[in-house]
């Protein structure tokens, strides 16, 4: 028997409470010991919740403790989890955590500091919710070169666009929604704008090429500027819009963006609508592999800590971890000299979008839109030249 | 450094050899230490292979060299393999494996003698081709009870059936076809009568539920009488037609069957084509989780035998492995018991068919097709009355 602590008791920390009470047996199984929550880390005091008994407000109390082997830091944000969670590797604690902006800013670090200490710092969690990403590209691709990561990473984005698609509603009318329903934060900054989507593509392209990728490199685009004009003129071209995180190699380089795209139907990743996330890992020899699942919530992703915990403790004295080396931006390219088909929206007149992108032009309510050739971003811009564009989104072909 | 050897040079085999030569770094980081093969074991000789010298025809030599730490066992069936997997065991070397036939038939006796012997049996290959949906069930569903386990496991049959509904095509000429481009076996009976599916799905099964689900008790009907008029009739009622592998708890017991679904458009795996696979796993606090990749072919399968003989290596003095009971066949209910709508084909009139089923009635050729309302299979038969049915088949709702 090992003790545990949890430290923040919001939503995905209640939920790790949750799913180390309701499944003792299989959690031992797993752990090969069984694991008892001793501690839970809150500001606040919570009189109501079963676990009242256990919630602490010192932080030092878990740092002491020689009884508590493994961790779940469920506070968020990378200042005061940074310190709480360098501390406890310093104290031979495992620690697991949901938290991408900790790993994807310190993950390097941290993980060191686990590695010194015996012990180890896991982020199932932290990718794809309820998807066991992280140790499949640990464990599982071993063997195989993996060329190519990308996928829809973040939920709140995609419940959006996919009921500007299926509604036709604005963009502002239907984060309201989202927002009144519990799938979009009240300060939705970090969705929207791709940010949270940045910092997962930065942790699969690490895991992935072996070096840390750093999210200020990363060009980011969200949908705040997505318009029903752009969902419909998709949907007529038989695509959906899908904002994806992206990175791929060529060569010794690699590169990673954040970016809405147009989807083909009968792609992979056009019929995952909702607050679904879903991985394309592609790997030489293997070919495309696709996992989808629950891509937030608070179970799907308390669930993915509390799987962390168990292998933390199961794997206590062995290195079983993540790793990946530090790296320079020479290691980087601009993904803007990704060569793809392109959406472009204008309010230029039609005969116009055809003479620059010679392709079929769509038009609605004063506006056109039309698929061009492949090419580059520098080559778009050329293209287009004074064609002011309203839109301009890659194909995933 | 450890030494390795393959048993079998096969399609499988020879894929090993290639991918162990291909990613040495990889494999070595992997395994944390390098992994060197030894030996290959086949009754024939390969001159020509860049692996010539690595031919033994004597197994003894394998099982005595106190070198070989993992064994790769390709070389498919239930006797043979069965002789050498377990003497590999029993001299202390880990074996991985993709022979669904021998874990589904042995693989409760051979994990027991694994263990005893302190070294592992590993089998990612046998389920999915190159989905890693094996390490899913064993080490990540561990804190979350799972419902149901269900997928498309047969590459070859998937591929017929998507052949049969694209092209409107004879399941004989489509097998012929799928022959000759080597994406079904000369004698084709374990793929198309199920026998394949059936052992994949006891596999999960054992891992999903922890117990010994026997492929003599799973009710097991595959695609041969599948005619172009099934076909027809799904794409019109909107649906697809796939072979599913199925399992899933009621309470205490479980089930499992293999049977041709009809799948609705918009529904998981409706869009699942040619020879992937993919596998759905419902457990509680996670939801539908779903895993596709290629399901077949030499260099997926021998990348997740690879992938288990460097994770046999890493955790070689380790309890890291598979398990579950023994059971009799009290823990089994009879799928027949499950509800479902059904797909109901006839040659009887329209006019009978809507009497019995009250359903819209299509009919193309002189026969005719019902969705029916939810029953399950002694209440079809009741309702079906006197009215021949050709085919019968459940939708996934």
């Amino acid at each position: 028997m090992t003790k545990a602590a949890i430290m923040g008791y919001g939503t995905v920390g209640s939920g790790v409470a949750e799913v180390l009470a309701g499944n003792p047996e299989k959690i031992a199984w797993s752990a090969r010991q069984g694991v008892e929550l001793k501690y839970i880390l809150d500001v606040r005091d919570f009189p109501e919740s079963p676990f009242a008994d256990k919630i602490i407000h010192d932080f030092a109390v878990i740092e002491s403790d020689p009884e508590v082997s493994v961790v779940a830091e469920c506070i968020g944000g990378a200042t005061i989890a940074y310190e709480y969670v360098r501390r406890c590797l310093e104290a031979h604690k495992s620690v697991a955590t949901s938290n991408k902006e900790l790993i994807a800013e310190k993950g390097l670090e941290l993980l060191g500091i686990a590695r010194d200490n015996g012990v180890s710092l896991m982020f199932e969690g932290a990718v794809g919710g309820g998807i066991p990403i992280i140790r499949t590209l640990t464990q599982y691709f071993s063997g195989n070169k993996i060329n190519e990561v990308f996928g829809i990473l973040n939920a709140t984005t995609n419940y959006i666009l996919t009921q500007m698609n299926e509604c036709g509603l604005e963009f502002g009318e239907v984060l309201k929604d989202a927002q009144r329903r519990g799938y979009a934060e009240a300060d939705p900054t970090a969705d929207v704008d791709g940010i949270d989507a940045c910092r997962k593509i930065c942790i699969l392209a690490d895991l992935s090429f072996s070096r840390n990728i750093s999210p200020a490199w990363v060009k980011t685009t969200g949908v705040r500027s997505m318009t029903p004009a752009d969902t419909a003129f998709a949907e007529e071209m038989g695509c959906a819009i899908k904002l994806l995180g992206r990175s791929l190699r060529r060569g010794d380089k690699v590169t990673a963006y954040v970016a809405p795209h147009l989807i083909p139907r009968g792609k992979v990743l056009y019929d995952v609508n909702g607050v679904m996330n879903a991985v394309v890992v592609n790997a030489e020899g293997i070919g495309d592999c696709i996992f989808t699942g629950a891509g937030a919530g608070k179970l799907p992703t308390a669930s993915a800590v509390v799987a962390d915990m168990a292998d933390a403790v199961r794997h206590a004295y062995e290195e079983k971890r993540a790793i990946w080396e530090s790296a320079d931006e020479s290691v980087f390219f601009d993904s803007d000299e990704l060569v793809s088909r392109w959406y472009v929206r204008s309010s230029a007149a039609p005969v116009e979008m055809q003479r620059a992108f010679d392709g079929a032009v769509y038009t609605a309510g004063g506006e056109c839109a039309v698929l061009t050739q492949p090419m580059d971003a520098r080559q778009l811009a050329e293209t287009a030249g004074r064609i002011p564009l309203l839109s301009a989104f890659r194909v995933l072909d």
